[in-house]
């Protein structure tokens, strides 16, 4: 059994507690937290290694909870544009050129700049998933994956849901419960009623919940409402999608009853403020959410349309947004933001290890801050510098599982250089 | 004469050219740039300094163009609190307590950071000026520095302005020209017309510029209604104010016709969406302005209500949030927000250096950023990448007037880490 103890100057524990240890120290028996508090005179024979963190605050790692890391190779390349034009003449005919080793350069592109940022898991969907799984496997991330179902023609539907199957069996649980594996049905507006009642009923026999994108532009509701006669919330709750566990990524567009619905069905919810204004898509209700009780993580989208994967940039947005446009400062306060980025996400993504927040049983998935820094100073309160002030810049070390994937600013569990060098000599292939 | 040869893989010139140049040589003498262009082969034997910039860009130096530098004491002080409790319970009293040398350290603190985020020039007001002026003359950060004046008490409004003209006959134009100095009437609500009314004769009679908060919440507005009969635009244009060259901070809420009158009087803007946000002040009609010509710039406010100076996230804040508020992703693309960030802000200052781009004769006020990094790749738009994904650790090198102050990221023109002990020690005493 490995041990590794970190000794730390600040250490947030998380989840419902963020109140901070000073001199703290955080022992680590291979992949579980097995003691978290104050330093003791813990016999440093019996440790493998020894993290200090002087001037550093430990925490539970960030959690993305909705992003397609391979659209990390199509940062950039189309920006500024109506949402249609983006798609169908720049994002669309790109994706169609994409192989299977573009989607595993492109997401370790991703995990890198993730990893970097302090995230320690996320939720994806794209296709070619087994090349993500391998990434993630390999670099030591921890994700929750679903192949994109695009349910418009039938019989692509029917294969792409058998994919989805191989994925399971291939992957579901690999790497000792680093990667687990959801169903993803695209969104109403490509997966018609009847293909989403099939995608149910596998969600219901395999036990696995379903990540979808819901009500993100006032047209998506529109046109829901013309083809259907339902908003598409009520559309999915009328064919019974959120019986199952459910990841709703942006829902922006909703009615109060909407936002009821959302609620007593325990839908998890991934805000994406970032994508959602860079795209046009509008402002969620974020506040009204959260006072109803509704379980709402934070994720980037992927880099196409925000353009990075910044979880502590993501999570401040999340708080300063539901302020501004409530024009009510109390609104999501720190300690409320950092819970939606770290175990809210780890909750919406359905996991069945003890992740997001940092306690005796928990999954060692945490990150050292460098607090020796100007803009967190002065030491007023270390929360608000975090959500209020940090940068990614700011995240030293990262550990999913026991295991560092980044110390003293090196990613030690890939090749950084050879992934940024593959990344842009395969855009200028897609994008020729 | 000193020679300063950059040698960059990239280089944007700004202003209104965005275009790359690949493989750039910059050529600096003294304080202004010589040469711009293409590579030559320069005899570098007359030259007294090189500075390499492999996988590097160079760009004009971002202009934060409203904040109360000395603030950064307060960062994280108060948070998530209504705004009046904010100010009378946990600001203005811990403001009450700042010494002369509180005002010196703070500013230090923020000029640390700013540098370090690849800010060269920033418009601050507040008090204690003299102070603020001997920290950037220090520390070769570009000022233009405005003593706030609150004019409800007739004898220490006159005091006040007093106050100003020493630190005009002091400092204005300081340090061959690093500081120059406005005139800083805080508000309407705190400056009554009459008190306006001579700060206007005075900046008439002493050719200054004004900085002034204006149309900051709906509240403000509303007591401006109330008091006088007029929305606070109309109440400053029927005094005279926009005779003079004003830079208004905020902004926020404005009616249709107080856009028109900012833009026919070619009133200076400086849009802080981050601090409206958090305050929960609102959102700018940024779009409105625009399109109508305004000369807008951005500015982070203080850190005490930001809570950062950052100004690459303050940049993609403006763009992102002008996006989403109007539900249309083409508003305030990637070149028209690094214009905002970097010339507007200099022509804002109303500074007579040609600053915020690079040309021959022009000011050698720039940023070198680091390209190596995950979150620049792939290199399809680099302004794209900048304007959306960079973080201010991306910067390397900063230049002010051909001095170099922060180089392979070290400050070097300050000591930093006295600097963070003195916030820390301050900060203590300010709050107890």
């Amino acid at each position: 059994m490995t041990k590794i103890l970190i000794r730390s100057d600040y250490l947030l524990p998380g989840g419902d507690n963020w109140n901070i240890i000073r001199n703290a120290e955080l022992l680590i028996e291979d992949t579980v937290v097995s003691y978290i508090g104050a330093q003791r005179n813990y016999p440093v024979g019996v440790i493998d290694r020894i993290i200090e963190g002087k001037n550093k605050l430990v925490m539970p790692g960030l959690v993305n909870a909705h992003t397609h890391a391979a659209m990390a190779l199509l940062r950039g390349y189309a920006d500024d544009m109506p949402l249609m034009d983006w798609l169908e003449q720049k994002i669309w005919p790109a994706e169609a050129r994409l192989t299977k080793e573009d989607i595993y350069w492109g997401t370790l592109l991703a995990i890198c700049e993730m990893i970097r940022g302090g995230t320690t898991c996320f939720a994806d969907m794209y296709f070619h998933m087994e090349e993500v799984a391998r990434a993630c496997l390999e670099s030591g991330i921890r994700a929750s994956l679903a192949q994109g179902l695009i349910g418009l023609d039938a019989s692509q539907g029917a294969a792409r849901l058998e994919d989805s199957k191989i994925l399971v069996s291939d992957w579901h649980g690999a790497g000792e419960g680093l990667i687990t594996i959801m169903l993803g049905p695209h969104a109403p507006y490509t997966c018609p009623p009847q293909y989403l009642e099939k995608v149910i009923s596998i969600a219901a026999e395999l036990s696995l919940p379903m990540h979808i994108h819901l009500a993100e532009t006032r047209g998506e509701v529109q046109d829901c409402l013309d083809k259907w006669g339902k908003r598409p919330i009520a559309l999915m709750d009328s064919i019974g999608l959120f019986k199952q566990q459910v990841l709703a990524a942006h829902c922006v567009h909703l009615s109060e009853d909407e936002i009821l619905t959302l609620t007593q069905r325990q839908v998890a919810i991934a805000h994406n403020p970032g994508s959602n204004l860079k795209l046009g898509s509008g402002i969620a209700p974020l506040a009204e959410l959260l006072e109803r009780g509704a379980m709402v993580s934070i994720g980037t989208d992927g880099a196409a349309s925000n353009n990075n994967l910044d979880m502590l940039e993501e999570m401040r947005l999340a708080s300063l947004l539901a302020k501004g446009s409530c024009e009510d400062p109390t609104v999501l306060p720190a300690r409320k933001a950092l819970k939606l980025a770290t175990v809210n996400g780890a909750r919406s993504l359905f996991l069945k290890e003890e992740t997001g927040l940092l306690r005796e049983g928990s999954q060692a998935d945490l990150i050292m801050l460098d607090m020796d820094k100007p803009h967190f100073h002065p030491y007023h309160d270390l929360c608000a510098q975090i959500v209020y002030a940090a940068s990614s810049a700011d995240v030293e070390m990262v550990m999913v599982k026991g295991r560092v994937l980044m110390e003293g600013k090196k990613l030690v569990t890939v090749d950084e250089e050879k992934i940024l060098h593959e990344a842009n000599e395969r855009a200028v292939r897609l994008t020729r």
